[in-house]
């Protein structure tokens, strides 16, 4: 009995795969006007750059712990966070001068600044669209999860642009910056699905946490892929943060650890103007490894992914219903791309 | 028995004091987190800059025609209607390149381009989050309008930057592109009042073109404004539409207009670019005033003044009733501001 109960649990879910293909399809047949093309051509293009489609990935694999009929219901709410997720790319790529987004010319590079910032904000209105597509009797919480965490979102790009002019950033205001910058549209992801799935509210905030922590797990790892990925996986040039003089978890554990003349040193290297590219980086890197900033952050990043695990495990769940999400965690902390 | 009744119609409803007292409140009592300043304080800054409030007055006398005690739920949509109107200032002027805005430094001259986006980004967010504020049973209808129109305001945009590089812009164009740039918004600002008020589909429909013809009116006076308005009374520099060779009323019935010989000279004014500042919108209102293109386009502006005033009195309501939004239509399309 128990045997068949067991079986029939696991009959009522999706696997990952028809998750990912539900996904794949839902993008695909997004419905973009073909008028004004200056307007949505640069949309269709970000959206068909690929990546990961991790955050919708998120938000129906927590849907289909709950409610596999719901899937169909959650599929807009997933669609309107990876549009969102698309429509900051474009505005970030703008602000952060970046020239190349997985191996392709950014929207202000392949066309013009204000396409980057009027296509944005269109994109930006279709994800609400989207969210408004949610079932009616759960429309308000959606939407109030939705807005709250798009303003965090913004708050994180400014701490982000912040960081860049000082000299002073602790452990703690970086982990609260990529929390906000990264992490909380994780956890609304997942939040979003587990309300569209009609789980208990405790269960939806522990999928919140879930998706914070590996919101932060992930945006460390990055940290760490910038400087010691393999370029020809990463999607991106080595040592990017390096030469932006971004305020990474590698570089606070340095500024941190390092003894006064050392600092001084690694000061004068990140903001040197005569060293070229690779010397920058080569040295730079040079002072991670002695002051054991891979280390640190790799363990960091362990932390994070133990948490998220651990939130996970305190929904009361078999381990095989929850076999997709903390795979996710894992390939996501362990990633080479 | 009919003068009574007369009477208690007319106290069940605000008066435009009552109702432009509301907005200034709500506007004031917006509440713009603290931190980051620097993504709040631009706006605080737009916000602060006044301005007609046009769009919440509307959406509020619309919900007065039906139910002044649904103007409490209507204010958080009036709100947000004029908290997405100051986004598109902002982004906008950060298109346009404008230098000022009501006699003020716009967003990207007083702080920088990236603020302006990030911050432009914040506000429509927040414009979301008083929008999601709607009764909850017209919270879909509230949703879909809105995000219909943010859509249709974009679309303009793009058409508006779109014809700069044109030649060759039809009347029915150019009306195309403001009735999206700036018609939709009043109508949307209007409709949403109605919902809010409780108002037959019918008639939120009929306040719908009201707005849409009013819209339309008013951006012609605007044409009119930059050419033929007081620069002191005006708040922005005359002229503007000329030196930016924007695609007038005046400009596209110039072009209708002229002979060959004409129209050739008068894009070589347009496009030239040895005339000083001064000179050139001399030459190019002389040429303005040659082919009467002053009077079609007050007759233009006039004739959607007039199709608005049609559309109101449709409702069937009694001319008292009627008089906010009559007197505003007729303020706003004869206005020198």
């Amino acid at each position: 009995m128990y045997f068949v109960c067991y079986f029939l649990l696991y009959k009522n879910m999706k696997s990952i795969q028809e998750i990912s293909t539900l996904v794949h399809n839902g993008i695909r047949e997004i419905d973009f006007p073909d008028q004004p093309s200056g307007l949505y051509e640069p949309l269709q293009y970000v959206l068909g750059l690929g990546g990961k489609r991790l955050r919708p990935l998120l938000c129906l694999s927590a849907c289909n712990l709950f409610n596999e009929e719901a899937l169909a219901q959650a599929l807009p709410l997933a669609l309107g966070i990876e549009l969102f997720h698309n429509f900051t790319l474009i505005h970030d790529d703008l602000m952060d001068r970046s020239l190349v987004r997985r191996n392709k010319a950014t929207v202000h590079i392949k066309w013009n600044e204000n396409t980057a910032v009027l296509s944005g904000d269109a994109l930006q209105i279709m994800a609400c669209q989207q969210i408004a597509l949610a079932p009616a009797d759960k429309l308000k919480d959606c939407l109030d999860l939705f807005n709250q965490t798009a303003s965090e979102v913004c708050e994180g790009q400014q701490l982000d642009m912040n960081f860049e002019m000082l000299d002073n950033v602790s452990k703690e205001d970086y982990i609260e910056m990529i929390r906000l910058k990264t992490a909380v549209l994780l956890g609304c992801s997942l939040k979003l699905g587990a309300i569209a799935g009609g789980a208990p509210a405790r269960a939806a905030d522990l999928l919140y946490d879930f998706g914070i922590h590996l919101g932060i797990a992930f945006q460390i790892q990055d940290d760490l892929l910038d400087v010691y990925g393999d370029p020809d996986i990463f999607g991106k040039a080595i040592g990017g943060d390096i030469i932006n003089n971004k305020k990474t978890f590698l570089w606070i554990h340095s500024m941190e650890t390092a003894d006064d003349h050392t600092r001084s040193l690694f000061l004068n290297c990140m903001k040197s103007s005569y060293m070229d590219r690779e010397e920058k980086i080569k040295m730079v890197t040079s002072f991670y490894n002695r002051l054991g900033a891979r280390e640190s952050c790799e363990q960091q990043m362990l932390d994070h992914q133990q948490s998220a695990l651990k939130a996970l495990n305190k929904l009361g769940l078999d381990k095989e219903q929850l076999i997709t999400l903390s795979e996710l965690a894992r390939k996501l902390t362990y990633r080479q791309v």
